[in-house]
């Protein structure tokens, strides 16, 4: 199994971030033809105090390296990635990784 | 639902990496008391081809602060996270996040 780790760095407007990304940019996403589980999560803070080094987490998981190939090169993945310009000020770290 | 990340940085030697990974840190988390469903992934790489940010993914998912203020809080928790510092050589960046 493979995931797509999405970190998303401190945007400069935390409350229009909320606002677009719960109303526009995560329907984009959810029109991404044969996607499969994901999940949303918001950082809230690190275990020693510390300012977190990132402020919003999304994952999707996929059955195979085909899986996610198949997913990211449809046209509705492409506009879900492109969106991004449009409200992650603060950045977006995308990293590939395979279940153990 | 409360989900710990813990972002691995790239080691100096992978391979003593992931020998010590396998054979002593994650025995010693298993044993952290109270711990839920857990992931373990190893980034492969990025969309866009460029150098990935982290080396290796773990999470752990908590049903709510409680519980995991309970299981980080007892002495096995701890001795996981001090064994950080004899494998995690491209350091260890934790998020705490609330998944929505």
């Amino acid at each position: 199994m493979l995931k797509m780790t999405v970190l998303y760095g401190a945007p400069t407007d935390p409350s229009a971030f909320e606002q677009y990304y719960a109303s526009t940019h995560m329907p984009l996403v959810k029109k991404i033809p044969g996607l499969g589980r994901f999940e949303q999560a918001k950082v809230v803070g690190t275990p020693d105090g510390s300012a977190p080094a990132f402020y919003r987490v999304f994952e999707f998981w996929f059955d195979d390296q085909d899986h996610m190939n198949r997913a990211m090169g449809t046209p509705e993945a492409r506009a879900a990635v492109d969106d991004l310009r449009n409200f992650a000020t603060g950045g977006a770290t995308v990293l590939v990784s395979q279940v153990d």
